[in-house]
């Protein structure tokens, strides 16, 4: 979680604990004497891919900055079932104030991660194919989900509108044709952004790559028409598949030789993993 | 979503825009005439449960307030594969420019919905048991997210830490038994807060019972404990079932006559359900 | 304090803050040495329950890290007039700088808890009433305010519209009845919100307990109806007083055997209590 | 209300709104049908001084923008007891919604307006005396209890600690003298600060004078003194009253010639003012 | 304006009126009859080159919903000195109190487009390359500089560190060579950010070019060696020029072929542009 | 810095860093090792009088608190090109992530200082000519911008609207003379405000100060009238000059003998200075 900006993670773990706390814990607060200290570990209910452990550590201290936390997997790692995950040491109140929140994100990171990972694997060995998300992620967590993309193995697609050129099948009919559309994008070129084009059959393909395009995205094209498009374009453009991808297709779409293969699944339907927290100790203080 | 106040609802469109714009759609600018007018379909890709459509509509209309927004379904409505949902009508520019966040919002919570909808359906004919959800929700989007449950049908749960008394295991833990953590709320007891305890034998249903709980959690009892549990608390209290429901559970579950069945999938693990947006028609302005 | 969320302390706080420092304190800068350092008291210049220490200190840190605040008092205790409730020691400029913000806030909810307290002390000895607040709080204070009415032996009311179920007269007035109101409530019964009616008569009360009401309000009722509706409902709902409440009527209305009296003017109407800060001491860094 | 700026009403409102609605109004959508329409007037329980009727307005269609309000008296009009002050139409939903954050608004600063009149009529007839607010007003709710003030026939003191130079009691201590303080301060001389300093004494009123004060604040001195100290002025500075202000001394304060009296609790101890909004009528839509 | 998101552009706005009314126009209320209705014209007083219409016009509109606002030259236009720009209608208090807000943007914005308009206009006759911006903009102002830097003919480089891969002296020195960093780049490749890198020789051009960079900046090299760097790249990648551009030597570093001149002054240096506000007219309403 | 409020300065310092990292620094997260160490140092590529080390600091933590900085300048002083200004050491990665966000403020801040600085040493020795700065200031920027005035040796006008009564033509032409509209504006007389206004005649000062104003703006003023303006005034009002203010011209403005020369150009055209960050070393950590 290192990577993503102090200023956007502390916005979206206030904003979480807002939702969760609300006016305050009232029954640990009304039952649980604030003196208590305890330990509590985070543990594994099944086997997933970790992420998150800095926005769980980050969401912890937000409520309490006495928590002390350790982890013992990195984000990124496999966690077998049944593993303890990462302990907190602190307060009672504050562990069990903090504990939905901070679980809820990461089980839901994590969720995404191991889903990500599960498309990785499928990938042939060797092959160069990379999996990809897309901008379908739940609204306000973008940022968050795209690093836990990574943290599967994946690649992360563009960002937002801002961050790369996408003409897609409604802009080319606008504009007349897939060569109309790359040419005014082309027109206007800057360093910064990349100009992608969605096409759907081989002609498109070569008008694409003769306006210029510097990636190309496949859209609902047979599994040989796809295979036909690597051999075209021949390096001179990054392609990539889009649509109707299930864990089960994965495999044979790499075999076309395709750059990215995307997936809106990793980010809007991954189920999330389950983490229990388990009070272990606690004392006086 | 007409339940849930504009405050909360204009936050959350505002944070989900300025994610998916940052500074703007740069290949539409760059390639559609902002004088160009049109119309696009929301159409239901597969059967769903709808939620969503306000929150919809003021996403397009915070992006501009000149389109105009026709819904063809109320929320909470059972809409077949293959219906146009809603049309959008007005600058092309602009349809583009909203047309992903706006599907987000839409494809995520009426997969929450739909889903609901799952569990409520096998709820046996007659049952006066309910659905309900958890605390276990996304980050963020706690309210929406309940609201749409109502949607499919469920009930709601607290809304966060502060909404209602939930005596857990760790709390009981602490405490020493489910009869002193019981008492120690009550002696606190106020007109706002139901209290709720979490009882894991039938033993620990009689002392909640008789400690003056008002809401009674069933963990991980065998059905014929829960049936057990019902006879004995005959009316005086509310029985709630949690942990390890899933559809092929869920009517058995409710046959032991317990009030709620509660169900963290609904929120957390709900997949998204398909949408796409068709551009329909455009002409000049 | 330490019940509130630290997201929502500091944002009031900086709230605060903001609107009294605006640009920075012009007439501190301009005349006090950055390196001065010094000590002030807070001293109660009247008998008062203390509410707020824990504000206080968060406000003057972030004015200034560097302040060390020690409290001679918790919240909640009876302070004598001429004692010194706090000393703040560090940079000079950073105290005074932070004095009237961090003042605003301890004089407005120990008056609260003060008052409050004076409502508590009226309650016959071995009572069972308790007094508590209202949703009549100042916009923005109300997590707070609430905070202060348990610093002064209160119990707090519902928190907002959505933590509890309060069928109010224009409910009743629009929904026919008493008992359809609490019917109609009752079909939607949820395991978080406890249903509470006013009631005008003691035939409504009885309307109320059969219809499963769980909190019955007495609006307008006279003592000896009061007294009947206690008898009549025998513990089968809890039972609140509200509107026209005073101090010189809390100890006959509790006699009345009630479970609350609720009172408005804890919270819309108390006024401050008055304490100073007096520098005790300087020397340069 | 119309002279405060738009920005920070809305952040007003919407920051109450919230703390009230949460997640929406649970009771009032559960009994009353969305399409029930209604009239409900504001009606004054006591003589008062109206304040905030913008800022209810603004609360309202901030609920509902559909809700039409009319109102009957300005903002700093006398009301007599028993009068309708606003009346709000629409849909009965939304006025029952809006009830409470509205009214919370418009009783606190009436009751500001109201006291501040209370004050202001004790003047003597013809005396140039004005009262003033202070400091001391609640957090975040700075500006708009100053235009209260300003209903109620007040004049604000400075906004906050960057709108003018005020040397206090503290400043002179470390600065050593009146003198030394208000000397220091001219020298920074700028267009737009006034220099106003505490004084006990006759001899430092002279002082001040000497050294270029513009306002001299009279702290804790007889009238007697004060009465001295406007003769020994003679109008080359602004003179002001602090501290132990009642409404049973102001007539006399204001006959030393002074020209500002600053009181406290007009902001920090003002009493509500009594309203209630009751349903008028009411139709299917 | 338009191009810009309504989210980040009332943000904005919002920031800036906060900034400078503060509590009110305290002036324009206490001599201005708030019904006095009025015009006036927004006049160039040097030639410039517009910008920011659009968010003139939401200032004045935030600060009064009721004024209406009619502009005469589009954003991009060339505007002679002495033209009227814009026309302001509506109450006088309001024109008055969004005026310094309102123009402090046009005139900023204005600067800049002007400003970049010299650099555009100094490209000789046909030259393919373009002028584009840096990330040396003013702390929150990024969006509203680049959309003005567009106006002026620019071109935007990279929004943020997030929207390309530029690699720059320290990166490299910390990696080795230039190959070896842009290398590991292309390891990590994704289908939306371009891989830029900063060279400082012949040899390191083609280098980058071997390894893969899709944009090679020149750094402080001879304009002998930047014209050899043309030639010897052929098109393969795209070149920009980046430091000590001056107004004096655009035309001849444009002459060696490069496809991009990169300039920080444009945003971090452009002198305000000159308007004034003149009251037109004025009436009664 | 310091003496900016901490809420204020963090509330720009988010605003600028969200808009430079989004979603993070892609090409160093890539390319550098998180557990490289490094020192660079703040370069003064040019004579300049510094601001800003405080934000640049408090900026550089945000993005890392384990970012250790040491300054070897003040605020306010005079560095010669070529200096060290100040040194950061800690993770490689975090520097070159806060780099540009640090410098922009350092860079725009320190061109503030530096030209206000160069209009100061144009004022005659001995003068008690003061120069000022104005409202036009960039949107956001307004505190610390004019913290950078005062750094340069100039002196700060009104923050705001709120903050002074300054009636400008305008006003005066809707009131019909400078005497009614001083008069309106001394009746409403109170203790925070200065009134000020803005007269061209010599006839016009007079009816100023006879009205009570209590500071007088010569606009567009002879220096001859100014003189005059001068003696006639004789220290019963401070005066200002404003408008067509350049350096060429302040020293012979300042020997009218008025007491302030308000220059916009301080803030609204300042150049940037130019500052280089070079690291100086690393090593593994």
């Amino acid at each position: 979680m290192y990577e993503i900006t102090t200023v956007l993670l502390n916005r979206l773990i206030d904003m979480a604990l807002e939702e969760d706390l609300a006016q305050g814990d009232i029954t640990t607060h009304m039952l649980i004497d604030p003196r208590e200290e305890g330990s509590a570990h985070v543990v594994a209910r099944q086997d997933l891919v970790l992420c998150g452990r800095e926005i769980f550590e980050r969401t912890m201290n937000r409520v309490d900055p006495y928590l002390s936390i350790t982890h013992r997997f990195a984000d990124g790692a496999l966690v077998p079932k049944g593993s303890i995950v990462t302990t907190v040491t602190g307060p009672a109140v504050s562990i069990l104030t903090g504990e939905r929140t901070s679980l809820n994100f990461l089980s839901h990171l994590s969720g995404i991660a191991t889903l990500t990972r599960r498309y990785v694997d499928e990938l042939p060995k060797g092959a160069k194919t990379k999996i990809t998300d897309t901008r379908k992620t739940l609204p306000g967590l973008r940022t968050v989900e795209k690093y836990a993309v990574r943290c599967g193995g994946g690649i992360n697609h563009r960002a937002n509108l801002s961050s790369a050129i996408l003409i897609k099948d409604n802009h080319i009919a606008m504009m007349g044709s897939v060569a109309k559309a790359v040419a005014k994008a082309r027109e206007a070129i800057d360093p910064s952004h990349r100009i992608e084009v969605e096409v759907s059959s081989l002609e498109q393909v070569s008008e694409a790559l003769s306006a210029g395009a510097e990636v190309i995205m496949l859209d609902n094209m047979t599994h040989r028409d796809m295979a036909a498009a690597v051999k075209a374009v021949a390096g001179r453009a990054l392609l990539e598949v889009s649509g109707k991808v299930r864990i089960e297709n994965v495999a044979s779409l790499a075999r076309t030789g395709v750059d990215f293969i995307s997936v809106g699944a990793l980010t809007h339907s991954a189920p999330s993993v389950d983490f229990s927290m388990e009070m272990a100790a606690r004392h006086a203080r």
